[in-house]
């Protein structure tokens, strides 16, 4: 069954509610997509956090509203961190999205995030391929994959792509429209599911939330992309639309059925 | 008692030679700030380098002029590198800054924090959370609280904030100016420490050397913010006006007192 | 004897073939070049990938089509990152690039960057003082040295400089052009070491496909010189310029002798 969507005023308070209350995220991410998502993060409105320290992440995840948790680039520390953040975050009651970045091409990376999903994210971000890993590899990532694999891990599944593709295995939503130089820059993907983070802190429907975040990325990116010819300028413009977007503009422009 | 502050023609000297020196500037610090970081001290005219191995921290520091430690993203190796690295500033005399981002948010970093300051920082700088949070959280982080810290720890101490106070204890100046946009772009601040050292490298005081330093991002960003409309491209701008000023702007335009 | 450069047929071709093929470049990199690297590999059409933990490595360099190790941000863990994936690539017979950045300024690196050298990179990259640190200091980091260099590594020797010297000891090419923003931007000689190596994957003759890369990077520096100010908007529009080049302009503007 899909459900219907936000309507405008939702969605406009949705993201509304992000500006009020700037949520602090705290990101055990890569250290390619660390400085664009804490600009993404910022300019959109939350309040970003970065440091891996293990010492630290009890005061960290103490102190913050949600976390993510990116594969991009793991290191043994990075995977000490995300256990003790997680150890936190599931004491405290803090959301937290899981992005398995590439694990289609890294068999301990897979086996690192089929294990944090026995954690249960409250949200947990893949593409195409990174869903077929993430589900064993038998179905082809199609729709009824994203549900079953919400079903069985209790997360909201939110599968990117052309269109994105938002579950709790029980209630759908999709989210069209964006940019394909979003593909060209790096770290898009990871920094806008750090904002789905963000979302969650000030949102109580994880699936309601992330499809605003998402709405909110794509017009940004169509924003961005009409004024700009190549991914450099885009980035910069995509940064620019974040922080200027009303939450008007994106009720308006939403895409979310 | 406050000092006065530089006049136009000092500020300008202090920018011609940053430029004409350019000092070599080792930056220890966060994954999320090494290449604004980075940029920034090129555009400027300084040269960084920025390597966190503690094994090569004795060549590094031996060939730089100035020295950051900023605590942004701690981890074990970076801990190590930071004491290696002091250990060397203090034998060849080389100017350092510490920057003690986020000490109020965790207690590990604070207390790694406050240890630092006994091996005699040439400059600290900190917000007034920040501030507050390194002289042990009875004061209010006010301009008294400044001058004491100066006084007890033997460094220039800096708070930045809308209006930057700067204090060794007995002489003090404040540097107006700057642009909201400075507080939505990651590690605007941390790259504006660097400078700092940078400073410290062609300026025997310390005190004014990093007045100037504060005024000249204070310009630029205020430059930057006049063409642009979002932290994206403010960001970029400001890169651009940090190469394009010349001493005669930032002496015309800087507001020290 | 300096071989004749490719025409315009076959640098349009290069260039053509690095769209097609889409070539998957993993880069063992430093945290300042890792963004950067990134967005210059998918804006010129590569796909970057850039983990640097060595249980991962064997999965990632086995599904790249070509490895770039750059020592900018060296740590142990980085190290032994490279020791498995070079045996990987040695195996599996990928072309790899070897960067040794800034080791004229630090002897354990150096050793290292020596030592690496004898794994037989196809490529090795350095900027005159990189490449008189690497041939024992005695030289003088002339065409000479490069050459001696090239013959004795087995590796195709890229002395960077205001023109791009290539040589195999046997066979030369020059590649003039580019802007003096280039030495202004942090981690931009680094991002055009990874693309070399994403050219190495599509082009046999690694003189030929390093020259073809080298004047793409020329060229596209150019077009972002034109229409820049300062080293921010330079660096953001040499991406725009990477994306939108078209083998045909490349062919037509290329400096290559």
């Amino acid at each position: 069954m899909t459900m219907s969507g936000p309507d405008a005023a939702a969605i406009a308070d949705g993201l509304a509610r992000l500006r009020a209350r700037r949520p602090r995220v705290h990101c055990i991410t890569n250290s390619v997509a660390g400085n664009f998502t804490a600009n993404v993060l910022l300019a959109a409105g939350a309040i970003p956090s970065m440091t891996i320290n293990p010492e630290e992440m009890p005061d960290f995840i103490a102190s913050a509203d949600a976390l993510l948790v990116n594969l991009g680039t793991l290191d043994p520390l990075c995977i000490e961190a995300i256990d003790v953040a997680l150890g936190v975050a599931s004491e405290t009651g803090k959301p937290w999205v899981l992005d398995p970045v590439f694990v289609e091409r890294s068999s301990p990376r897979l086996a690192l995030a089929r294990r944090l999903v026995t954690s249960r994210p409250t949200l947990i971000r893949s593409n195409q391929a990174e869903l077929i890993a993430m589900t064993g590899g038998a179905g082809d990532g199609d729709d009824r994959d994203a549900d079953t694999f919400a079903l069985t891990s209790g997360a909201v599944v939110v599968r990117t792509g052309e269109t994105d593709y938002i579950t709790d295995g029980t209630n759908q939503l999709t989210v069209a429209g964006g940019h394909s130089h979003l593909t060209r820059v790096t770290a898009a993907g990871c920094a806008a599911t750090a904002l789905m983070a963000g979302f969650l802190a000030v949102h109580d429907d994880a699936v309601v939330g992330s499809a605003i975040c998402l709405a909110m990325v794509a017009v940004a990116a169509e924003i961005a992309g009409e004024k700009t010819a190549g991914p450099g300028s885009f980035a910069t413009a995509f940064i620019d639309s974040l922080y200027q977007l009303t939450p008007e503009q994106v009720a308006n422009q939403a895409r979310i059925s």
